[in-house]
């Protein structure tokens, strides 16, 4: 049993949906039950939040969910006609359908629970289910989507409901890379690439699936198959460990642009400081990616976060009311930089990748403005204009060289 | 309580969806408890089907129903938004949401039940109900769609189940008119029309309502009031029969250019030979509207009979195929015929309508084909062209002169 997902490029128009039709009868020719998730097709979910946009300021997050859900409605549908156009039977199913049942949180609702009954029937009876990605149910029957990229965490949660074999991830790139390749013209697809270091990289920058569906993959052990619609080139296996692929230090070299940094100036330092300044910022629902705290002789400390840009403000605002209250000198904001990450299972046994990183970044005449490190990765905040400059070189010191 | 129903041409954009928002919160305001009921945006659904009669020479029906559905969905989602950001609470409702619980007959499924309760504890929190129309569920929680026009049966339908006051259907004329005001200038708007008289005129040609909802209306005791969503001046009433209105003879003259004649000729006249005829037609879905048989003298008949143009084809193929089984000697068919029929409360204690009406179109040299009459109109087959010379003659007799 296997689950495709493809996404809004695969069936941006009606000859790419027949495309996917056509590589979905022969999947099942080959005797794989099947069931296929759908996104929107491409640009159709921007126009509708457009409209939405158009007619209110502060569009409520209950109606754009079920605004924008309808654009997966259409693609499911077209697909389940195209396929039965083919001779293949198809039903389509909607998330209230197959009861994708999630929490209230609208437009980033989480996965509670999938009711896999339909689903089995219908594949059963050897049709293709043809699942509309992106949404589900909450308790109250309320349309809820799982936020931007959402179809592949249904393609997912699918597989893993329904024990199948595998998620196949039909998108627009022909895998995962070791760099972006629009950057590093040497960069390779990779071959395989663990459940955790995927993690990493969806959540460094690398937007190739969404970071949830890795976790969902990860926890239910799901096989998932990144690869081109466009082609038959087979792409990145994301999978569990295996010997041997320690061997490789650096997997990935990662970069986002979409990043801001804010310090607070000589805060005093008193115990609470942190939950302070973030309690309220977290409550506001930005994410705070990277923070940096650095304590001097005078009892005062600088305190640096980043957050994605188009939070900046906002966080700025709320720093700002409470500037007084927390006693800061003075607040600076820098939106001209980025994250530049390296990742691979390699370096939990080897020492001195971090040592090299830095050496290598100095040796172009790059200054690290911040540093984070996990088991498996090591990010600096750069200056965003050497953003290419680092990825290329980091590229080449850990991939390229090693693996020449 | 009021239930209102807003066409595709009256939420045909944005800015037509704010005049709308503006409406419904003014009627709100005059303290009415709300219930709004959406067509899709003008234009969408002829979209959606273009891309299925793309994607497949035949589109099933329940695929069909489930992408077309989703046009509602965005309008509805669209005008909740809508009202919010004029601050009125409103909340959008799908057919599965409200449980619009429908039979399985996809594309032209009938309301079986209403679950009023998410509405009533809408309405009554004091928020607008928004509620997506021409769809419902079946019970297997398929999308079902209701056919074309099918909103305003969604609205009657709600109306009833509510027990609301008030449906009104707004709509892209002012009302009901004793004619076509295209083909005759004269011809006036009126005040109030019976539910029967409706009925008539609405599977007559007059396609200001569907038969559905007038049905619904009926059975129900729904006040309908159809007016125009461009301006707030009074529409036509539909309601129950009063005293004063059998004064009225004729209420209005309507035409229907959706008309196809097949003829079987000479055939040998036998018990059974109807339901020989017209069982496998009806099975295949066609809708047969008059028929006449002729016997002659030597055993043999006519049997002539119209059905809508597209369905001409189809009809014809069925009865050829059959031919030599009844025993016809020819089939003649004629696309280029249209009905027209003059309907009101009046002619059942009136004798002498027919022979008048037959008089009118004699002077006008128009040959009548078919004649059909009910207790309260009568329908003629005519020659294509003679349609305008026809409807303006009868209006000009039984409506103009009588009430000049």
């Amino acid at each position: 049993m296997i689950v495709q997902k493809y996404g809004g490029t695969s069936v941006g128009n009606v000859e790419r949906i027949r495309a996917v039709a056509r590589r979905v009868a022969a999947t099942r020719g080959e005797g794989h039950q099947l069931v296929v998730v759908v996104s929107a097709m491409a640009g159709e979910t921007n126009r509708l939040l457009a409209l939405a946009r158009e007619l209110a300021v502060q569009p409520s997050e209950r109606e754009t969910d079920a605004l924008v859900a309808s654009g997966e409605q259409v693609s499911a549908a077209l697909l389940a006609l195209a396929l039965q156009d083919l001779g293949v039977p198809a039903t389509s199913y909607l998330g209230h359908q197959v009861q994708i049942s999630t929490d209230s949180s609208f437009g980033r609702a989480r996965i509670k629970n999938i009711d896999r009954k339909r689903l089995v029937e219908t594949i059963g009876s050897g049709a293709v289910a043809v699942v509309a990605g992106f949404q589900g149910v909450d308790p109250d029957n309320n349309i809820t989507t799982l936020g931007r990229g959402g179809s592949d965490t249904t393609g997912v949660a699918l597989a893993a409901a329904l024990g199948a074999d595998l998620c196949e991830i039909f998108t627009d790139v022909e895998g995962v890379f070791t760099a972006d390749p629009r950057i590093v013209p040497g960069a390779r697809k990779l071959d395989r690439i663990t459940y955790d270091e995927m993690l990493e990289l969806a959540s460094l920058g690398a937007k190739v699936l969404q970071i949830r569906s890795v976790e969902f993959a990860k926890r239910y052990h799901v096989p998932v198959h990144v690869r081109s619609s466009f082609n038959d080139a087979r792409g990145t296996l994301v999978v569990e460990e295996e010997t041997g692929m320690e061997d490789v230090l650096v997997s990935g070299v990662a970069h986002d642009r979409d990043q801001a940094k804010i310090t607070l100036l000589q805060v005093p330092d008193r115990p609470g400081l942190a939950a302070r300044i973030f309690g309220p910022i977290a409550e506001s629902g930005i994410v705070v990616d990277m923070i940096i705290q650095n304590a001097s002789d005078a009892g005062t400390t600088d305190v640096t976060f980043t957050v994605p840009r188009g939070d900046q403000d906002e966080a700025v605002a709320m720093v700002k009311a409470r500037q007084e209250e927390l006693g800061a000198k003075g607040i600076a904001t820098d939106s001209r930089v980025a994250k530049v990450s390296i990742v691979g299972l390699g370096m939990r046994s080897h020492a001195g990748v971090a040592a090299r990183m830095f050496d290598v970044l100095a040796a172009e005449g790059i200054n690290i403005q911040m540093i984070s490190t996990s088991e498996i990765k090591i990010s600096v905040v750069i200056d965003e204009k050497y953003v290419e400059l680092a990825v290329r070189a980091l590229h080449g010191a850990f991939i390229s060289e090693a693996n020449p």
